[in-house]
């Protein structure tokens, strides 16, 4: 896959450097690049893979497994939820990602016996969000709702 | 893998047919029995490969995947978790089993925000338990935990 070229390449810098999940996000990548591909790249390019337009989704097939490349970036924004909800709690959270090779299933985090996130895949072959804005405020909404929950019944959170 | 022949069959059917969670579990794996082969068998004969002496244990290699009958075991023993507890509370609970291809990983049951079972599986290739005493009393002891869990926080899995 190649990397989406953004209209406003400055613009998207300036917005990933005063968003700390999209920075999280980057991060968590960047955890998974073994060999240094991204060493030298910016976050915003790091992040390229993220945005995928509708067009460009209707054009993915959805027959077969689900690209590991694809399944890595989802796993990869859950941990970044994962880790944000961490760093403000203080709570551990584990993230299990359980996905069909048919693109459907489910993606959990939790912290002690209390599910903090835990949402349905669909469509997983066709993972992305058609802006970073889109993308930030998706990932932002579910850590918001976990630490909310986590702060409602701290007690199941410390089982 | 041979089905392993018990030392007292009656015994073993008697005591089958009076717990609840070992009929459950034949259940579950006569659910999954798309062919038939087991329509004419006894429950005691169904579950025999989840008994898995010390010695067989040690025999069995823990190197390449595990053997998809023995997740398939692995998800039916937790399902027929899932179901005694849906029985008993009326809440509905979801399973999901996340094992690596060396054998470790995660099941996890839960039931609304609740996670009701949480355990770490390791050296998945060789699951199995020494009796059926011990397989129900295994069994029986997630179920009991669950439930207590449903009734301390029925706000969390009513979520």
């Amino acid at each position: 896959m190649t990397t989406a070229t953004s209209t406003n390449p400055e613009a998207d810098a300036l917005f990933i450097a005063e968003n700390a999940f999209l920075k999280e996000l980057a991060q968590q990548i960047r955890a998974q690049d073994h060999y240094g591909v991204f060493r030298t790249w910016e976050d915003r390019l790091v992040l390229a893979n993220f945005i995928v337009s509708k067009k460009r989704k209707r054009e993915i097939p959805v027959n077969g497994d689900v690209d590991p490349a694809t399944q890595l970036r989802i796993l990869s924004f859950y941990r970044a939820i994962a880790a944000s909800i961490e760093k403000e709690t203080g709570k551990l959270c584990q993230v299990v990602l359980d996905i069909s090779h048919e693109g459907f299933g489910w993606s959990l985090i939790w912290s002690g016996r209390l599910m903090v996130v835990c949402r349905t895949v669909r469509d997983a072959h066709r993972f992305g969000f058609e802006s970073l804005e889109k993308l930030a405020a998706d990932g932002e909404k579910l850590v918001e709702n976990g630490i909310e929950l986590i702060q409602r019944f701290p007690e199941v959170a410390n089982l």
